[in-house]
């Protein structure tokens, strides 16, 4: 117990820096009135849109507090808000911190590349510090309050998780909704340029990269790091009894040295004072990977005086970056795959789709594999063949392993769109060309670095499922799942349904999203002639407030449907079908999500490649067909496809928490 | 035993009946030279590509013939041989006579449409009563020789299935390659119109839809109706002791009798005299179906005495129907899917593709609910709940009962390509209008009551999968598959990863095949400019020869991966991983199934709903969007996902077939 001090301190230590950060970049200058005027619009853009979204999952969190008060313990309702309540706040701490450094970030451009990147990063630094730094606190004080048990502390990944998914599907509708407006009437219609102020979707275009790529993705990570350390001390909780109670500290302190090691990585970063920010970025992260593993190897020779468990945490690790690197393979235009989609599109839009759809599907392949390979390293390294619980716990040791430096990963990954929206932000106040310049290689730089951070994404999402799941049969007292049993092939096929039924809705609601921002800024532009002539002002906030409406609406049914359809089947059809589902819905979910975001992502770098000048550049048929991809793409890679990674652990988590339901109703149908 | 002799009797009828059509199609009039000339050109073609994809395929079954032989059993090997054999015959014969058949039609439908339909519906009945005689001959014969003995039956399944697969991929990507490439450079550059002669892959595109919708789907229902009835038989034999032995027979009286119904349901078509070929399809499949259901009924009470073994039969049948029924909502322009897709070419060719792929994935929802429904209530209904083999036998009944009338099913689907193609040979040869109108009303009333067939194509492979995972099982000695053993997980991981894979390839396939072809025919129009001017004869023969060269070339890869897989997990995982491969794989391809298949309907309905004159019609912005999603629809629903049914039997029945294998050698990697 005493032990617990540690991740508590380095919990503690990152909230501490994070304060100094913000602070650091709040002294920063904000440049002139216009960059100002721009930049407050976007803030509160975003702060509008972040409130009307909290004020909806209140109400939802309400709801499930309730009913987990009645139904399960008031000590899992409670954790259950807690864990919603940090979720919340790890996306607000990222975005307010995000809104600041972008329009900072556009003004240090002017003086140089490494001025910006300092403000750019710290921006990203401030919300991946408060990700661990919430997450491992808010698990830290729970297992002391609640001496580790785990019917209990799972509540607070489950409000982790319902938060995370709400707020990527929202985030991830409204920011496509909004890019795709202005795109389909601003550039491809009025012919005005990428982030021109003549745009009305312009503002909300911007608030859309903060909502989706900052606040979506903080509540994103959020879940996926303390959904790994829940499923490894769950499972730790069944492995005390042969391994020790360090079983259950064990996840904390491998997440605690990674604190260290990412805030020595951090600070690396922002030392550099040459002018390679690429350089800057790999050294940070290389130096927190690989002080991660030695501290980590340390800890569990000091806990179990023995290396055995150490060997997850390597595998976690390797795998992750390896599927990073795949990812990047697949989606980079340095590489055959998304040199063949530009091809493509020569022929025409349709060959672009086609080959777009089959790379995406094609790179489910070595990801799988290398998933396939990870699993049995850590199952059979650690002796899962003799204990089949120290080999599953051990697959979730390799998800913490692979998480433990996120909070450097989520640094590299979200200062992407601070530059972005810097970027924009230079464009619409008008700067000189200079300073788009440097906004732009400074997203761009931060791209194949991020690569990995996708990979440790898909990686933790699919071992972290299974650990859960793991923890699931334990907690309905299942000894086995039989697949022979047809209620579990019953369960398998409704659950490899969901996420065909879940991409739909998403894909669909950046539809409706983008349908109704498309004519309202036809409506500005028919209504208003000045505007495109420079003389009227469009009137941003109306798309702002479309963009929130339509996201938030859209939002509902698919983050429903994810929580209420583990225990509607758990209650008809019972705990085996129930395991089945989990089982369907990981599978598939994991296939679509490594499918959607790397069509996603391949057609987007093959516009980019064909925008550099091939097949005709800009303005040729080739180009026009590689748009048509890119739209196609972004609800897969942004809205879609990163759904899918919550989606899968969601349900796994919602059943876990309604075991003891499920235990007591489960299967009325056959009662 | 003696029972053998109905279902032997009633398959030498329909083999009977099948030749009288036959010889009365060939004593039917050609029509002009012209048409001769050209009627013999696609002949020509077609038989040649069958030729030669024999002769690929007969090295896959020599190389089979031998490892069976060697590994297994000389009788398996055997058996794999007639049923590989028998399911060439089956191709053969369809496509012999459906190039027959086309030109007759066309010459008949000069006088009347009643005439037309006679011989095109002919045509299809032929091929419906050749899958259905060989199948039922071929089964029955070989029971009796091996005394039901499964271990060898199963065999005839393994031929008939890895035949069908290369054939329908082969003739898919044939089909898709000469549609896209005449398409593409024809109508869009050239600016011709369809079935022009002056398209030098016109004879390619008529050969195509001979090679890909007859003789590959030929090989696909045969497949689909011997698996179906070998599973049931297969799952009999273990259920023998507690229910007798006519468990065994059922089965194949259940089939026996479904033959019966069809050739009665034919008999009422062939003697429709009215002007409403609609009606007459219906009418004919609608007394098969009843007519099927009651004689079913009494075999049942006369071999169990009870009716209990008839329920899964109902259910399968109602299942099959709803199915079906659901994807003519999804896929036909009456209802609001395809309105949709439609409505969405306005905003351009990117909204329709992402509003089809949301259509083709949400549409899974309801057909797995009806399936899993179905499930349910066989197993349960039949005593499951006491005995699971009971149950699992029950739910193989299901889709015996479902295919039991496959042969007036097929006679109803097959006719469609018939007309198809006597349609395009009155274009080729300058027939009056009034002649293509008329094929092209034939044409489109098959397609309801094809919808019903696809929804029996569906259920039949999603239950007959299960049924033969569930004989898997036995055959290597697995009590239970434990969900909960890592290995199984993988197994399902990369089972499920599987179906993406061979989707991806078979998409590219037919990229790169009609890459090709557009070549050829760019090439020719540019060397002989005379083709367009009508004064120089177009090579088709060079492009007939493209397509079967790039069409054999293209489905090796694919088929080897699928027949191959099972037998490498399962010899370096073991038993248990490849049982989580064969689950994780139906569940995918079960999934990629429906949605390829729905949204490429979709989008082909959407097309020809604008070309009916909605959103500008021919010519407009929404049209160009919406033969964009046509073009993405057409491997997807022509190539891609009907192959996914198959490749989820396959990789069923190929690891039921060499469990003796996986029993001695299975696991090696972890001994």
């Amino acid at each position: 117990m005493e032990l617990l001090i540690l991740p508590l301190i380095c919990g503690i230590i990152s909230l501490i820096f994070l304060s100094i950060l913000a602070k650091n970049i709040t002294k920063e200058k904000v440049g002139n009135e216009k960059m100002k005027e721009i930049a407050t619009a976007i803030s509160e853009g975003a702060m509008a849109f972040l409130k009307k979204e909290y004020k909806y999952l209140s109400v939802f969190i309400i709801v499930l507090f309730i009913f987990m008060g009645i139904f399960l313990s008031i000590q899992a309702a409670c954790a259950f808000l807690v864990g919603a309540l940090f979720s919340m706040a790890s996306g607000y701490v990222g975005m307010k911190t995000a809104v600041k450094a972008n329009v900072r970030t556009a003004n240090a451009a002017k003086t140089g590349i490494k001025e910006a990147l300092g403000i750019a990063f710290s921006g990203g630094s401030v919300m991946g510090l408060c990700v661990v730094g919430l997450g491992i606190i808010g698990i830290t004080i729970l297992v002391y309050i609640f001496n580790f048990n785990i019917e209990y502390i799972t509540g607070f990944g489950l409000g982790a998780s319902s938060i995370a998914l709400f707020a990527r599907v929202g985030g991830g509708i409204y920011t496509k909704a909004a890019d795709v407006g202005a795109d389909l009437v601003g550039k491809v219609e009025a012919g005005i340029p990428e982030d021109d102020p003549r745009n009305p979707a312009v503002i909300a275009d911007n608030v859309g990269d903060n909502v989706g790529d900052v606040a979506g993705m903080g509540a994103d990570l959020f879940e996926s790091y303390v959904g790994s350390i829940i499923s490894a001390i769950t499972l730790g909780s069944f492995v005390a009894v042969s391994i020790g109670n360090n079983a259950l500290i064990y996840p904390l302190i491998l997440s605690a040295l990674g604190i260290i090691s990412s805030l020595i990585g951090i600070l690396i970063v922002k030392a550099y004072k040459g002018e390679k920010p690429q350089k800057a970025l790999n050294n940070g992260t290389t130096v927190a990977g690989f002080l991660a593993l030695i501290l980590s190897s340390g800890a569990c020779k000091y806990l179990f005086d023995s290396l055995t468990l150490f060997i997850p945490v390597v595998v976690g690790v390797i795998v992750g970056i390896a599927i990073g690197k795949i990812t990047e393979i697949y989606t980079s235009s340095d590489y055959k795959f998304v040199k063949k989609i530009a091809k493509e599109c020569e022929t025409g839009a349709a060959t672009n789709i086609i080959e777009g759809l089959a790379v995406g599907m094609k790179s489910t392949v070595v990801p799988i594999i290398l998933i396939v390979i990870g699993i049995i390293i850590s199952y059979i390294g650690c002796g899962g063949m003799k204990d089949s619980m120290i080999g599953l716990y051990s697959i979730a040791l390799s998800a913490v392993g692979m998480l433990s430096t996120t909070a450097i990963t989520i640094a590299v990954d979200a200062y992407g769109p601070v530059a972005d929206n810097a970027g924009g932000i230079a464009e619409m106040s008008e700067l000189p060309k200079e300073v788009r310049e440097i906004t732009d290689k400074l997203d761009s730089v931060g791209n194949t670095t991020a690569a990995i951070g996708k990979g440790f994404a898909i990686g933790s999402a699919a071992l972290t499922a299974l650990a859960l799941f793991a923890s699931y049969t334990q907690a309905v007292n299942l000894e086995s799942i039989n697949l022979l049993n047809p209620l579990t092939l019953v369960g398998v096929l409704i659950g490899g349904m969901l996420p065909f039924l879940f991409g739909a809705l998403t894909m669909e609601s950046v539809g409706k999203a983008a349908g109704e921002m498309v004519e309202e800024v036809r409506k500005q532009f028919r209504e208003k002639p000045g505007i495109l002539e420079g003389e009227e002002k469009p009137d941003y906030a109306r798309c702002v407030e479309i963009s929130t409406r339509a996201a938030l609406k859209e939002m509902i049914l698919p983050g429903v449907i994810a929580v209420l359809a583990p225990i509607i089947v758990g209650i008809l059809l019972g705990a085996e079908a129930l395991a089945g589902l989990i089982a369907g819905g990981v599978v598939t979910g994991v296939m679509l999500a490594i499918m959607m975001s790397n069509s996603g992502g391949a057609w987007d770098n093959a516009k980019k490649y064909i925008e550099s000048g091939v097949y005709g550049g800009k303005g040729s048929d080739a180009h026009k067909a590689c748009v048509v991809g890119d739209t196609v793409g972004d609800p897969f890679k942004d809205t879609s496809g990163p759904s899918m990674n919550i989606l899968i652990k969601l349900m796994t988590i919602v059943s876990l928490v309604f075991a003891p339901l499920i235990v007591q109703f489960g299967g009325i149908l056959f009662k």
